[in-house]
């Protein structure tokens, strides 16, 4: 039986401790909580860095021979440990065989990359033919947006957030001046109520019932990257769709973090970089998602002799014969490099499952939460103590396992002294920590001593 | 002095040969050129496969233990034997460092490719700010399209060869069709004259002439992937700019292999990948060029933060400061393990320069020349042997290093014959061989030994 499952984050935390005899905040609690973890062993299919190799570390302060506390996988992924004997596999075979790699080997260059789209669909809740693995997340973003963004006098609009990730933003600015149309009145951006920091689910569904016949298109991030809040994907498609827009996904901080049913939920198009939670390495291998509904009617804008048969291809005689849906939106061939690492980490999401995965997630993060609340929330009784504020929301249903941190203490200082003491996490300007255990990876421990860790940053920063 | 500069193959192999007291079809004569091949250690820096790790290879037939006979640069070059070393130095700092390789050691990822372009301006002849290494080449001659072709209603041809390589020929179609013009009245397809093979540069120019006037853009490859034809970048460009029109050129084959001067040629704009003569592996980064002059005048169609100042990148305010030039066609986030094998090559490259090479890869393709003309020519006298058809113009100055080669006989059966005694080249649809002695890397013998294997594969695949 998994102890882990029916209860929420505090219920499991002060079962566990009482059984244990302790309090919830104690370190034997993320002790217990790592050997009963199911997906524990998974950890050592990565390279976890040691503290003395992460260049801010201050040896002075903490042991470098420890493992670091590595909470920014919602930005870069650890390297999976096959990544590397796969690259050598491929350099390899580029010294011994050359040009024969495009058809040899159990990675033939000329398809490589359809042969890991089956592992990538697992993670994203897609059939294999709805996925294809290119190019970087904002060329398909683009070149998703060539066929979806068809925008008529009355329908021309895109509806996104505010704060969307800047690259999403140029996108679409870029997408709706490429149609001769002024991002000023076609470009409808989504922010939280004053005073708040994160969309509420009703306002966006509220926000599409009521500018829906003149939305085009929804393009909605999975997980927001600076807040850590997960969108309702099925309910904001739903909407969408029932006013007759297309509904889009930039899924960067959600594919492999949040369980996504991509088909399930009828999500038009989504497109998502494997760098961060899919630990594909920097600069990895793209996703682009289309729907099956669309194979035979959502044509790509700009074709390449990729998205040529592959039985045909290399005719040449310059005659398209367009593989259906996502597929014929290959433009370049594909680089086999990056083909490796993310197949490493592909194969190791294959050996579990999303849904275990969000089930441990929301134990770790809930327990983040859970002690950060408890030693950091603001104190009337101390006003001048220092505390954290969860920028994310509480509700786990609307995050992934990213929570976004601030402070009432200026906060590069104590990003800077968390990183002397052997914490990766990152800081996004204007104002957040974010802080991302990861299931695949992170343990119960990382997070007790990350907490614990951020006490000592928290006294040293601000002083 | 250098003993090859000054006088044609034919003059340079009859003096050598005299000097040696030999015949100019002789072995020696290899050897001698070889020896005093000033270029000749640059072949150290590669991994040349042997004939034993070559699938096709028939070990009865031929020595497995010698190297290879690799004449197939043109279609994916050696690998460099500092790219293995370059991409374990990544492979380590993601390891060990994670997310601080954006920012740490010799090769920042977060703009490693900004290392880089310097080394690959000085082989395609153009400045720094001018080159942007980035995705694949079909992807970037459709961002460049997107600026470049502004169809008017007198003005709306893209002029290109009836054969251009099929996904250039996909790209400008669909192109024309994002514009809403119908590829039969906007595509304009130029043919050589009928029984010719290649393009006669004076027609180019003349339908330039002719056309001009409702050509948007003229988009010819530098290097012809088929026949080898080189064309007159220089003359072309001059001709479409003067009716004008903007040109640009897919140096796919040309960049590596020929002298490009894109910067003084003032060539509007460009594209190439790099795994061919430039040798950065199966679906390495490509190259994109756009010249100064449209610094601040051509602006990209599609946005996306790399494309933003790098300097304030990453303040995320979606406040756009473009890059100028063609560096603000940046779009995704740079793969870092595609730019280690790249700086390897590139490196190579500039330890000589394109003068250098060119200069042996016309004395080198010349002699391949000579001894196939030798050897396999028509004979009147015997209308039944087997005989080899040089598609590639005769004049150098009209080719690169590559011959194509068609025959009297049925080709898949002498490619394969090849294929069993140690050569790497290749077959393209419908009817060449596509033989291609690299400067970088092939020596003299190299030749010499596959015109000898030609003659063994001619004689069993006319059996
Ligand atoms: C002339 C030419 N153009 C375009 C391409 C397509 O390149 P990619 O698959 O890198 O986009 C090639 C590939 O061989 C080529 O030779
Ligand atoms: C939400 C989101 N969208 C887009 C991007 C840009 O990705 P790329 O550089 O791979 O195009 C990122 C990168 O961090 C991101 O987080």
């Amino acid at each position: 039986m998994d102890p882990l499952v029916g209860s929420t984050a505090r219920e499991t935390l002060e079962r566990v401790s009482a059984s244990l005899g302790c309090g919830p905040t104690d370190a034997e609690v993320a002790a217990h909580l790592d050997q009963h973890d199911a997906l524990r062993h998974l950890r050592d299919q990565f390279l976890v860095p040691k503290i003395k190799d992460l260049p801010p570390s201050d040896l002075s302060l903490v042991d470098g021979a420890e493992e670091c506390i590595y909470l920014v996988g919602n930005s870069l992924g650890l390297q999976p440990k096959t990544a590397r004997k796969y690259v050598e596999e491929e350099l390899d075979k580029w010294a011994k065989a050359a040009i024969h790699g495009h058809t040899e080997g159990s990675r033939p260059w000329a398809w490589a990359e359809n042969n890991i789209e089956e592992l990538m669909a697992n993670v994203v809740g897609a059939k294999p033919e709805e996925v294809a693995l290119m190019n970087g997340l904002t060329v398909n973003l683009h070149l998703l947006l060539l066929s979806f963004y068809k925008p008529t006098s009355g329908r021309h609009k895109i509806l996104l957030e505010e704060k969307a990730f800047p690259s999403d933003h140029y996108a679409v600015e870029s997408q709706i001046r490429l149609q001769g149309l002024d991002p000023q009145k076609s470009m409808l951006l989504l922010s939280p109520r004053p005073g708040e920091e994160t969309l509420r689910t009703d306002d966006i569904l509220e926000a599409i019932e009521k500018e829906g016949d003149s939305i085009a298109v929804v393009m909605f991030s999975g997980v927001q990257y600076y807040t850590g809040q997960l969108f309702d994907m099925a309910a904001i498609t739903e909407a969408g769709q029932r006013k007759g827009c297309y509904v889009g996904f930039d899924c960067a901080h959600a594919a492999g973090n949040a369980e996504l049913k991509l088909h399930d939920w009828g999500v038009d198009f989504a497109c998502w970089c494997s760098y961060k939670y899919i630990n594909s390495g920097a600069g990895g291998l793209a996703g682009a998602f289309i729907h099956e509904k669309h194979r035979d009617t959502i044509q790509p804008a700009l074709l390449g002799w990729w998205g040529h048969d592959l039985k045909t291809r290399f005719q040449m005689n310059n005659v398209m014969e367009l593989q259906p849906g996502v597929s014929g939106f290959r433009l370049s061939n594909q680089p086999i490099l990056l083909v490796c690492p993310l197949q490493a980490s592909l194969e190791v999401f294959n050996m579990t499952s999303m849904q275990a995965l969000r089930r441990k997630s929301l134990l770790l993060t809930g327990y983040l939460e859970y002690l950060i609340q408890h030693y950091y929330s603001k104190d009337a009784a101390q006003p001048h103590k220092a505390h954290v504020h969860i920028v994310t929301p509480s509700d786990p249903q609307q995050r992934g396992c990213q929570l976004s941190l601030s402070f009432s203490v200026p906060i590069l200082k104590i990003f800077r002294e968390l990183e002397k003491r052997g914490v990766a996490c990152d800081m996004r300007e204007p104002n957040v920590l974010r802080v991302a255990p990861v299931p695949l990876y992170n343990s119960f421990s990382d997070v007790h001593r990350f907490v614990q860790t951020l006490g000592s940053a928290l006294t040293a920063g601000s002083q």
